[in-house]
């Protein structure tokens, strides 16, 4: 049985491969590597990205960490455990040209010291205008990993993905969903630990011919100065989501994370106005339109 | 006895006389004022600037509400009541120029339909460059304010405007401190609702005096792109605070209030650079190392 070795070296391999791939299809952009120890014991790996020629700010964390639970954590993640290891990779991207989406994509494992363990993990797509093909692209390629698996994986993690991604105060969706799922234990979902680590795995491998697809296909679309205003402000929105309702952020801040890893996921720019609302009949508010609980799946 | 009537009434007039004198001091700036109704009772007036000649985004905002309270509400206030009334005025303006603060004002008052009240405010100022001159003025017109009424205020208040306007996770304060209280009642504070009163609204008097004074002090400073730089960068962190820690706000959108009249209070433009950390020795430098617990009256 995969033991938590074989996926934090599995893990570790796809932040390289992941980094690789992003360097090429920038073209000029480099990862900053930045290696961290953590006090209560293990660490990570983050990987910045600053003014590359398609990404304007981005993240590919690594992290392996471990060690004692706090009473409080222990009883809130009702393991009955008082020692833990946990270990993922955590992408978000934030590119320059507004066709281009915003991407965000997790995988991770996580057990204690008493034999329990779980995995979860998502992407879901951020699009400033939203273009049915590439959202048909991006659940079909979801749907196909899942699919492999199990038949039911992507309808329920798919919903799973529009409940969490939204802002009840916007009454929006952050972008078209995907997919998010969290505590898959082979026994409750009657599969193997291996199969489970295949499928995570199988999600994290995705993530790079999902992306490097939207940069190839969007990065020369010209823009003007009001595509670039309504990026701004959508990434006003995604700080919104990110600093109020993210659970891997505010768990991450609350325990004492590494909070320059953890806000990695921030973008370099972001705009507020006042009660904007996009003319009607624009292309904008055809995107905020797109933007409700129930039809991510355009 | 002072009544809730009298309490909104001084707290609507207080609301123009702050927004014509900020309108005065800018120049140019004019306050959009939209009125708003609350679906279970009351409603409010969002006045908001946005590109003045000074004022780059801010508002000065006035409500009144009144309803059910929750029972979850009542629990978490500990008043064992089923109505409510609260009026208040929250203001937050970010300049255009580096060397201007960013300000934040709040005083609000609520009652219960059993007969309990209780005042809360504050006032506390985020500098984006420390002035020592500029901070002194600021600690001692509040100080002078609270000792008008109470020699023990100031230094209570004070420490609670230090202990609340931080970020743990940044182990920074949100800029150098000024005044907070809450719940203050006469009973328990052996003096009359009508003094209470009379504090808090010196309070929301004191705020157009002082920030006047920084508008006409700093407006023409002249700055460079870097000063610039550092000014996004700080907003960064004041979105942070705001949504991560803010208690009205989180309060506010949990409760559904008004997401546009909320989050006024969040800048046009805010930057994110991974790992900044400014030159030893620089202005920037200096102002971040006054940003510490406990050293906020320079």
């Amino acid at each position: 049985m995969v033991d938590k070795l074989e996926v934090e070296t599995a893990f570790r391999k796809l932040q390289n491969e992941i980094i690789d791939a992003l360097e090429k299809a920038d073209g000029s952009g480099i990862f900053r590597r930045d290696e961290w120890k953590r006090d209560g014991g293990g660490g990570g790996i983050t990987a910045i990205m600053e003014q590359g020629t398609v990404i304007e700010k981005g993240g590919v964390n690594f992290s392996a960490v471990f060690g004692e639970l706090s009473k409080e954590a222990s009883k809130a993640l009702g393991v009955g455990a008082d020692a833990f290891y946990a270990t993922g990779v955590s992408i978000v991207l934030h590119p320059k040209n507004p066709f281009v989406p915003i991407i965000h994509m997790n995988i991770r494992y996580f057990e204690t010291e008493n034999g329990q363990y779980w995995f979860g993990g998502g992407i879901d797509l951020t699009p400033h205008y939203v273009d049915e093909n590439d959202a048909r692209y991006f659940h079909d390629t979801l749907k196909g990993v899942c699919d492999t698996y199990n038949l039911e994986y992507y309808p329920e993690f798919k919903n799973w993905a529009d409940t969490y991604f939204f802002l009840p105060h916007r009454n929006e969706t952050r972008g078209i969903g995907g997919i998010f799922f969290d505590r898959l234990d082979g026994e409750k979902r009657n599969t193997t630990k291996n199969e489970l680590f295949q499928f995570v795995l199988d999600v994290g491998k995705s993530f790079a011919p999902i992306y490097v697809h939207f940069m190839e296909r969007h990065k020369n679309h010209s823009f003007t100065d009001a595509h670039r205003k309504w990026q701004l402000l959508r990434r006003g929105r995604y700080v919104e989501f990110n600093l109020l309702y993210d659970r891997g952020t505010r768990f991450g801040l609350e325990t004492r994370g590494r909070t320059e890893s953890i806000l990695m996921s921030l973008p370099a720019e972001a705009h507020w106005q006042y009660d904007y609302t996009p003319l009607p009949g624009s292309p904008e508010a055809a995107t905020l339109n797109l933007l409700k609980k129930g039809i991510s799946r355009v």
